[in-house]
């Protein structure tokens, strides 16, 4: 798993999204909760999240039909489905679900407002996506649900350890 | 059914929360997508989304919980955890899912966005929760997601309506 | 959608996979909750959950995987992942779910039974995946899937029509 | 946690599921995919399930409504939906989902076939739900979803296990 870790990486930086760039909206999720928060515990969390089997392969077969279907390579239909991310496709949540639930129930309510306010690089992404630069139907969703899984790690983590206290 | 979709709007206003003040979230999140939206139109829908099998069941094995636990009929140890609220408990969030799943991902998205800001009544609600003058543990939740579900219905019909023109 | 309905049903019937050897299971997991259950009528409830949104959108791109990984499309691992059909990829029973979600608790139960006991066209399709003579990674759970809603379909008709009585 | 650990190994005791009686089915789910299967290994996985926070708390909740509605603690309309056991409810699959999602796809699979052919324990508790002895609406939702995680367990650490070889 840790080359298709890696692959993740370097798939998502090929597609416009770095690790810092997640970090932003979680450091904004997580800001009112933790106190001393850093990015780089943000990027860390991320990383960490980033290594899960379950979202290494949403992340990464998201992607594939997101450039697929920029090159052409399905059926006319499935192309033209993909390319116009209209908002009852809903196959782009149904991968993004996949990552959120392994995160409880924090990470859903995350995702949802993520979704909704689309802050720093997922409105980049969205514009790009209108403006049918780039074809981000899955990738916005994908980057929205890894900041909620983030910080939602992140809740979990302090929640428990202020539990042993 | 029709007995019990009425049972679940004077269980809804018994515990605090009236029809209108739902609709005041759900045509918060619509105004900006539909033309010329009216709150009674937010009204008539929120009591059509009360009229689904699961909404109904959801929302009264819900409240049954937070009154119960009010009035201290389960063992001590349940009691106690949904009086607490604590955001790792969960179940609050999944007989709210339970609503969501059935419309969709737009639901979903709005049900995380409203979770998250507390606006209007669910702020209330929270409230009256922290300060324990009532057991508002499921019935936030649920609130919140008949909100988005509703919205969601609304987003649904507009936009079939414009795949026929 | 009407297009997209005739598209899903060629596509499956390009897979190797018909209506009638949908009805097999279906007559099957139905056959002693119904009385005079014919093939017709399980073909006719098979049709009509082919007409959804959803149901549509999650075979299509399921389809358009397990043929890109055949035809190499994707970047290698992607491929190799998607070919492989490992049970802990996950994102076949994903797009499974995305089915199932719309057709209530009764679809998950004999969704769950149907994957695992492998019934027809189902242990077809998963000996010609074993074999490597077919990629049917997203097939073999999404026929499950329609099998499984369609049953559900056919149980719920049946209980509202007692409940009418 | 610990605590509320003991409590819910107590409580399904009380409600007539053991350890042991939980264990038999586990072993017959796993039986053909591990060599030198043991009881003990079962029993063991079983424990390991019940100190998870999402198990602990689905099943408290469950079995509290359950024994509510036994004793008549609701609105009259709760206890008979509650008591009734109609397979359009929902809500008990909903809280055994809350289990089967920590637990990945092959969770939802075995929860399914389990679920449909009620083997062991879960045949007699549906039975004595059915006779009116006992409320079993919630629990037998339950136990089949904690043998179906504890044989996902099982699987996921067999394959990690092989995955390292």
């Amino acid at each position: 798993m840790e080359k298709l870790h890696q692959l993740t990486i370097n798939t998502l930086k090929e597609r416009g999204v770095t690790i810092e760039s997640i970090a932003e909206i979680v450091y904004d999720l997580q800001k009112d909760y933790t106190d001393n928060l850093t990015i780089e515990y943000c990027q860390e969390t991320i990383l960490s999240v980033l290594k899960k089997r379950e979202v290494i392969y949403a992340i990464l077969v998201g992607i594939a039909l997101d450039k697929g279907a920029e090159q052409g390579l399905f059926t006319k239909e499935i192309n033209e489905v993909i390319l116009d991310d209209n908002s009852l496709f809903g196959i782009d949540e149904i991968l993004a679900l996949s990552i959120i639930n392994v995160y409880g129930s924090i990470a859903l309510t995350n995702f949802g407002y993520v979704d909704k306010i689309k802050p720093f690089i997922i409105g980049k992404l969205n514009r790009l996506g209108e403006q049918k630069k780039q074809c981000t139907t899955f990738l916005d969703d994908l980057v929205a649900a890894i900041a909620a899984a983030s910080a939602s790690k992140m809740a979990h983590d302090r929640l428990k350890k202020e539990d042993n206290v």
